[in-house]
């Protein structure tokens, strides 16, 4: 029943790894594929349900996935693919694909996605900067699964993935960022054009092609082939660390600085956040950032950061719809949004 | 002492008077001069200095005037002359007279312009739209002070005044209307060319020249010659009767139509209005307009129209610093003015 997800938090949304304050999470995704079976884009329906047959009766003889629920996309409407995909448990592409499949394990820490572009693609999703845990225990599951599954993998090159940027490791890691402070200073504007020059990149909140509303930043590795996995994670951690000093620097010139033009900012973005009777799914993210900068400078009365971080999440349009159990026009998830921050944040 | 007026609220914005709601106040202007002396722009400080002491001399023998207070222009510094015109108890034009005096009885209810354009200008103000009442009571304090002095009067034209559109009669009645509903659906904008047609004026919050933020509109009669005072008054009433009639309607309307996408516009303006760090004269004025008809049209919890009443003027700069005792920058009254309201409306 994917209905029961929507009355929980993802576990990564708990603020409770190391630098919370700005590190909503770290995602490792692994890219793997089946040998024998073609590529998804070229695989006939029939080699697409071969291979997810396959990749199912592997993952059932694992322990791990004992508690685990999987979900084939085409019997899900798609109220409920906007939802996986709000969740950051599916990609947009696996909305589309009628022979994909979700697997959910662990409280969301661990998923996978089957015949998206690879035929396996696993994530893991943890509080924080936290990517070495999370990357050793998708490691784990990938080496349980590589006892079942004959992985596609050549000496030269490491695991074959459909798209060469994902050939070698098949990782990509990477962090949601929360720079509620550089984008108030406008230093992001100067932060972000630098990423690619180590090789990394920098996308929204919904990854590839989003807008970094909310001020979420979520910044990954381009490079996969020619390192190990653990230096990629490395080399993205130590940028982001950097990243992290930055904002932490400009959060304390912010709250240093003070007076009520500051102040004033975060108690507008708190009062409205708790009174208007409507709100976009928009402006809720950028009320949401400012509040949560308000409680990280002192400006605002401790709001838990888990609250905020789930904020983030149930006002979108499909969680709001779930929530409510029916299909909602704008107009009405705006009303419902409004109600429901004010539901969230009454008792805290 | 003029430090002590800005303790007291003053009577006319008590609401207490008919149709309160919409009519926050009622004014009656009556301009006098003294025969024998020349007219104010045209007198030498010697004549202006006697005028003032002969009205000063008569105005104490009358027993209505035993409390009253008298204020020489030219021994108040800026600040309290800027007090005077917020107070609506002094013209712009007095704050630059040497000669002039405001004498003020009765909590404000009346008061007396010496030397302004005109040798004397009473004024009384009233809650509501009780003009007839204020106006009885000026003509009977007019009766007694021409007991005593003498009026420049011809029998052709009726009272002599410096500028010929006061001739006659030297009234001028107004009345401050609160007009948000009119505002909102742009009906005003329909309604205030036609007022010159039947010879009345509208001008804002401060008279002539003066915009009309927080959608107060001072509406009075142009004409002074030709009819009796009543007849003046009647007919400034008859218009203001039906403009309150439009603004019933129109809060009606919003009412009846309700809905998130108007409540939200209460709700924001209360939790701005009340939580906001700085805010600017203009922006609490506007604010303030949205909250009462808010109120008014049952969107928002009571407040009583007399302390929103009151908010309009003692958030006006000079309120704000004689509040304070201390001259202020624009930036320190933008959040003592956010401190004021905030403390104003909360034990409400």
């Amino acid at each position: 029943m994917l209905e029961k997800y929507i009355k929980e938090t993802p576990d990564w949304l708990s603020a409770t790894g190391p630098d919370a304050d700005i590190v909503i999470s770290g995602r490792i995704r692994l890219a793997r594929n089946i040998k024998g079976f073609p590529f998804s884009h070229w695989a006939s329906t029939k080699d697409l349900n071969a291979a997810a047959d396959k990749i199912k009766d592997s993952v059932n003889k694992i322990d791990y996935f004992s508690g685990s629920e999987s979900f084939k996309i085409k019997e899900l409407d798609g109220l409920k693919k906007q939802f996986l995909v709000e969740r950051h448990l599916i990609s947009r592409e696996l909305v589309s694909i009628k022979q994909g499949l979700i697997i959910i394990a662990d409280k969301e820490i661990l998923s996978l996605m089957v015949n998206e572009e690879d035929h396996i693609r696993f994530q893991a999703l943890s509080s924080g900067l936290s990517l070495l845990d999370a990357w050793q225990m998708v490691s784990g599951i990938d080496s349980l699964l590589s006892g079942h599954l004959d992985y596609a993998y050549c000496l030269e090159f490491g695991y074959l993935t459909a798209c060469p940027t994902n050939v070698g490791t098949g990782l990509r890691a990477s962090c949601m960022l929360h720079l509620p402070a550089l984008s108030m200073n406008r230093r992001i504007e100067k932060i972000l054009p630098t990423l690619s020059r180590v090789g990394l990149v920098s996308r929204g909140f919904y990854g590839e092609g989003s807008e970094a509303f909310g001020d979420l930043f979520q910044i990954s590795n381009q490079i996969t082939l020619g390192r190990r996995e653990e230096e990629l994670i490395e080399s993205l951690e130590k940028v982001v660390k950097q990243i992290i000093e930055y904002e932490r620097e400009s959060r304390e010139e912010i709250a240093a600085k003070g007076g009520p033009r500051i102040e004033d900012r975060f108690k507008r973005a708190y009062a409205l956040l708790t009174n208007a009777s409507l709100i976009s799914s928009k402006e809720a993210m950028e009320l949401i950032s400012v509040v949560r900068l308000g409680v990280a400078t002192g400006f605002l009365d401790k709001i838990p950061y888990s609250a905020l971080n789930k904020l983030f999440i149930i006002t979108q349009p499909a969680h709001l719809q779930m929530l409510m159990a029916k299909e909602l026009s704008a107009s009405e998830r705006d009303e419902e949004r409004a109600k429901l921050i004010q539901k969230e944040l009454q008792f805290i």
